[in-house]
């Protein structure tokens, strides 16, 4: 039973805020490649960052403008991630920054940026100059799709998704955007997820209700195991729908991460859904595992290996290579108490073979968009999944060709 | 300067080490599954075996052979992995060196075996069992090479090596053959390294020289990450060179000690070229690292990276994709004082490209077979290496395609 209802469209469904995507230049192929979120109202601000030690400049000034917990616009762009470019790099970031805080009349550390592409090539800040006052004059209340579009990289289709759930007696909108198809993995790995509500909420509410629903679902999904160095979630919050104020754990705050939760595992599916290369989307469920740490691990390191996802990619239900990952996960398992499902389809029980598998039938659950497969570890009761997707010969063709 | 000289053939260039290959019928296409070492002479023996926890039933019944450090025969099979097969793997695998103990007239604790193939499956030991006479009968000292053949799985070209140095001021042979082209990582991934030597040596000095060389050479290599249920690295030292048998740390040790790691080195490096769909060989070196470990994990996370990988597929200088991976690889990292060279080019200095890249030789370096990419942390003293391949469009073509 869910609380909320979705809705068309993404983060221009939330009240008071606008957006617009444009072309400046820095893609060669004239798509659009500089985004911009603004909320008319000065918002409650939270978010997540990428762990890699290597850090884009926008995530180094993002995080330090983040300190305030207040913010107003999310400038992003995409053709290059501004990383390992030195001093410059950083005085890039500050800069795009600066000019949309007078364009936008509001303090610079109210303006968060987010660059996505090419690492270590210095970021052609002269064609982001000259076009934000562009970028500032086509912002608009159903510019949503145009900034989904303005961020993507070797996405094949703009993320966007919006829901309306009540929260103490108000109604409530969540939207967002998102990007990401490649150097996906665990701990913010090149994604970008931009969102904003309409609630009002005291930051440190904001910011622990995102960060847990960031563990469960972007958290939790693979597609190269590679982590990226710009990876961005950021949630505005403006207020707007004038409820009294999230300031305390509570049963309203429940209603709101359940459904900021709903709409993040959409992302996180969409993420994995259009992943470089990929044909399907896999949740691998690990149960029965001795503890919580385990459990993860096995979920992650079955979803990442890539003898698993090229099984995937070829239908081949090859449950040996499911229990391989399993073995070198880290995870305490004991083979002969292990069993895997493919949907409902039973392939092996303690470790070995069920006398009969239906072939027929596991071939069928592989050939879907969207299967479970369901490791039962037969050790304790923790739980723990993870997303995947398959590997094909089209994810190494871009990969080799794309310079990321 | 090295001690040794290079020998043509493999494992029957050691004096008293015969061997043979041979179709049983596990491998569908008729070629060579089966394979037998033997030495004439009891041997002192040691041994390196996976640690994924999924362990095969040959590996489980190896390493409790190798307690009593003797042995005299190698019996290995490819085609399946007698993996996840319960209690009649184990039985299987058991039957395999007692048929084989009782045609050699040998203690069946005296047998090793090792099995390689797809995982789950039942082992067609009826197959093995009636094809182990013809293959004892095919025992020879020139071998050697249809040994090396029959364990192959997706590998294109069998693996052999052998050298002669002089320790103790006796000629000593090193011989061996190796298996392995994908599932192949740290720790003993899907690798089998079967040698001989006819040095007269102690057994705690022929298990610590050769997990020493192990951890330098096989367990420096990757492939796809994948860390294999079944690996072996088994040493025969028959004591047929007549040397003062090493019993001691000392110069005559480290002379041998030096000789297996070039031999392994080969090894390790031969495995990498034949890595499935690779076209090249590229060693990456970390110096100035903090310590030892991160200079390891450093070296590991960028040998790992897909977008590494599949970036040296397309010779795409991407140092930015090195970045990344270097401040995801868990080693302590400071951006700006990391330096980037392909081979003697450098690309990054400070954690910014340099001033004038030459993308021109840099292209070239990228074009050759072997080439190193040197990366200096410049944190401390620490360094350490390891040897990846590229991934192509053609790895992922045989594993959506083959069963392992």
């Amino acid at each position: 039973m869910s609380d909320w209802e979705w809705l068309r469209g993404g983060i221009t469904a939330v009240p008071g805020v606008m957006a617009a995507g444009i072309h400046s230049g820095i893609k060669a192929s004239g798509k659009k490649d500089l985004a911009l979120i603004h909320s008319t109202h000065t918002a409650t601000a939270a978010g997540c960052f990428t762990t890699n030690r290597v850090k884009g400049a926008p995530v180094q000034v993002s995080m330090e403008h983040l300190k305030a917990g207040v913010g107003q616009a999310i400038v992003a762009s995409s053709g290059n991630a501004n990383t390992c470019t030195g001093e410059q790099g950083l005085k890039d970031a500050r800069e795009m920054t600066k000019i949309v805080s007078e364009l936008l009349r509001i303090p610079p550390r109210h303006v968060f940026v987010a660059s996505t592409g090419v690492i270590g090539q210095p970021l052609p800040i002269e064609k982001i100059r000259g076009s934000l006052p562009k970028l500032v004059k086509a912002l608009s209340p159903q510019g949503g799709k145009n900034a989904a579009e303005a961020i993507m990289t070797t996405d094949t289709v703009p993320k966007e998704a919006a829901l309306r759930v009540e929260v103490a007696g108000r109604p409530v909108t969540i939207g967002g955007l998102a990007k990401g198809s490649g150097m996906v993995h665990p701990n913010m790995a090149t994604m970008f997820c931009f969102l904003a509500t309409d609630l009002a909420v005291a930051r440190p509410q904001l910011q622990t209700t995102l960060r847990r629903a960031a563990d469960q679902t972007v958290n939790r999904i693979t597609i190269d195991g590679d982590r990226s160095t710009s990876d961005t979630l950021l949630i505005l919050a403006n207020g707007l729908a004038e409820n009294k104020s999230l300031d305390r754990p509570g049963a309203d705050l429940r209603v709101f991460a359940r459904a900021l939760h709903a709409i993040m595992e959409r992302f996180a599916k969409l993420l994995v859904a259009d992943a470089e290369g990929a044909t399907k989307v896999v949740e691998i469920v690990v149960k029965g595992a001795a503890n919580r740490r385990d459990a993860l691990s096995a979920a992650r390191g079955v979803a990442s290996s890539l003898l698993v996802k090229t099984a995937l990619n070829g239908q081949d239900p090859n449950w040996g290579r499911l229990m391989a990952a399993l073995g070198a996960s880290g995870a305490a398992i004991q083979p002969d108490r292990v069993g895997v499902w493919f949907a409902d389809e039973p392939v092996a029980v303690g470790g070995q073979l069920t006398a009969e598998v239906r072939w027929g039938k596991v071939r069928e659950v592989m050939l879907r968009k969207e299967f479970t497969i369901l490791i039962d570890l037969g050790l304790g009761n923790a739980q723990d999944h993870y997303w995947t997707s398959d590997l094909s010969e089209e994810y190494v063709r871009i990969n080799t060709k794309y310079t990321t």
